[in-house]
């Protein structure tokens, strides 16, 4: 049995690469951007004035002038048009090109528009209200790094140079698997010994949130159905994650099925709490990782979290926001091994607070929707206090 | 022109209720539960062992025997056995029905298989490694309580009890409309007077945040057009969030073709910055609510994260996280206006702490990229101080 830090070291040591994919503009929303975006000019690409009133040349108000007559009205969407004298103006919109040979916008409020004429009411300062070409970025500066994952403002830059295609990272294909001959179908009522499968549609939803689509399959604990399927799932997907079957038990035939299929154990059984029997591995032909969770709702759902997630954004490239929370109340770990306590999190005056849930162990599924993540405690013989900063998993 | 906290008030005065809807399992990711979940039975729903090991009468160990028959092997997914002496005991997998006249699991490792009789070599507590029929829940305990968003541990949980289909909240049905005839698609090349669309495809990636999908329109500046596209708009959509037109500018004809459309005007302008110009209305026949924001990117993103946001969450039953960040550098805000500062955060010892991004103004899309959200000062002649707490608005 290793300890936590080992094991996770181990996982993060798998690091995959799964290539980069062209998408539709609109499909790279949460996806990881593979390519630098560069701006195709310069923004603003002109000046543009940043208010509705009137352009003009601050040279003509500082030699005294206050009344412009006003020669054009310039609005956005307008090829630039020329201030033709200094005594002259252009009433000009929000988002229009200043005209040639003015540099200054009067914004309506601060103006009277009577008989064609413009009467400036305050002292402008010159070159207010226009947002310069260029101002922003350059053209070829770059304005988002590849690595980074693609939300609405993100979309709104890519639109801005352009990009009706995206360059992505491509996601991994996986597979969910649930052994155990005590599940039924959702849609089923379970006998008295039997209940109804959960874990498996759990990492279904969880997987989605990193716009994963799963294959979900779900296997009786006889060891040649197993082996049958996962042959077959090694070969189609880049990562497995199973649960149940890799306990102690005298059904727990993951670990025996996966030597016979050649794929390499990397580690069995952590010193944690809970999932203590976790089985990772990798099957070298095909490069496909498998990650076995013990068959507890709580224990597959804090794996998931705790080794699964980190590797998955190291794999994309993303930075995984390591967060540490504050105790609300004493927690003690004097077992020896790491404990990941359910905890619900909660802001006060800008502090990150966590107060543990008391749940019925590892197969206390309904626990896990009353916690929003898991502190991870390492085994010490102090207890960890209230106001101690610890490390958490957001879920 | 009111103030921002009047804006937002009468915003949120206009909460809508969409009604509620029924969706297959693991569409209802992500949506918001309409209906409480009930055990539907007591849960676990045996007395359950949690390890792999060998079931016990605890009298017979307490009564001085430590080596037992082995009379079975009790796998997960069998129908309930019977321990037939208290001289013998069952072989026992995790998730397996402690047999009747068992009371006690002994895990593997603290016993000695040989023979077919099983050793104990560790002093047992009575009762141990069962999780009790009914200690997580008894059968119609409430174990999801409407007016939540449903993840993947709420998945695990209606997996659990039965729930193919799910009642969740309806959402809106949303029409984006970006206006301005300088405005040209992604896939153009704009001429030097022109830019690319980005406001409508940024609202729609922000939607898809909240699982909306918008209907995207776009509308050039001329009063007509947009009159008859917007009859059509408000007949068909329970919201429409415009972009541009609402200015003072001489083509901002939406505030105009509201009211010939008798959407009732609620608010215009608000005395913050960005996104002053906003304007909000109800057409009341068709209960359509609209959203008038300004043109410039940051100004739409703003008031989309400040106002509507918090509306779609309270119409939804949903608590909007109200936060607080710890500034990390002194801002002034002695204008008379409220002003979002577009922020980056980090924490740092638990602590949310927030520094402003430096922009161009309104026009700066880039600059959204860089930051993850806005803090909200309100007018004041003294400096909002390094340390000090401000509210948060995360995007």
């Amino acid at each position: 049995m290793i300890s936590f830090d080992e094991a996770f070291d181990k996982v993060i040591q798998h690091t995959q690469n799964w290539g980069v994919e062209t998408v539709d503009l609109l499909e790279s929303t949460d996806r990881v951007l593979a390519e630098p975006v560069l701006a195709d000019r310069d923004f603003p690409p002109f000046d543009r004035s940043t208010r509705d009133g009137i352009a003009i040349d601050f040279t003509a108000f500082e030699k005294g002038r206050s009344t412009f007559q006003i020669e054009s009205v310039l609005s956005a969407g307008m090829p630039q048009k020329e201030l033709s004298s200094p005594e002259l103006c252009c009433e000009i919109m929000t988002g229009a090109i200043v005209p040639k040979n003015a540099d200054t916008v009067i914004m309506y409020e601060e103006a009277t528009l009577e008989n064609g004429n413009a009467i400036v009411k305050s002292i402008p300062k010159k070159g207010q209200n226009i947002h310069k070409r260029g101002s922003d970025a350059r053209t070829g500066a770059i304005l988002l790094r590849p690595d980074r994952s693609v939300s609405a403002a993100e979309i709104g830059v890519l639109a801005t140079v352009g990009k009706t295609r995206v360059s992505v990272k491509k996601l991994p294909k996986v597979c969910v698997i649930s052994t155990g001959n005590e599940l039924v179908d959702v849609s089923e009522t379970p006998l008295p010994h039997q209940i109804r499968k959960s874990n498996a549609l759990s990492l279904y939803a969880a997987l989605s949130k990193d716009n994963i689509t799963p294959e979900l399959l779900h296997l009786t604990d006889d060891k040649k159905t197993i082996e049958e399927n996962i042959v077959r799932v090694l070969q189609q997907n880049d990562v497995i994650l199973l649960s149940g079957g890799v306990s102690k038990g005298k059904f727990d035939f993951i670990p025996e099925v996966m030597k016979s299929l050649h794929v390499e154990k990397v580690f069995h059984r952590v010193a944690q709490r809970p999932g203590k029997p976790f089985w990772f591995g990798v099957q070298k032909q095909h490069n496909t990782q498998v990650f076995s969770f013990p068959g507890n709702p709580v224990s597959t759902f804090t794996n998931y979290h705790v080794y699964f997630v980190p590797w998955l954004y190291q794999c994309l490239g993303l930075r995984y926001p390591k967060r540490e929370v504050i105790l609300d109340q004493p927690i003690r770990n004097d077992l020896p091994l790491t404990r990941f306590v359910q905890v619900k999190t909660h802001f006060e005056k800008g502090k990150l607070c966590a107060n543990p849930i008391t749940d019925g162990g590892s197969g206390d599924l309904a626990s896990l929707s009353k916690s929003d993540g898991f502190v991870c405690l390492r085994p010490r013989e102090q207890e960890y206090e209230k106001g101690e900063l610890v490390s958490f998993y957001e879920t």
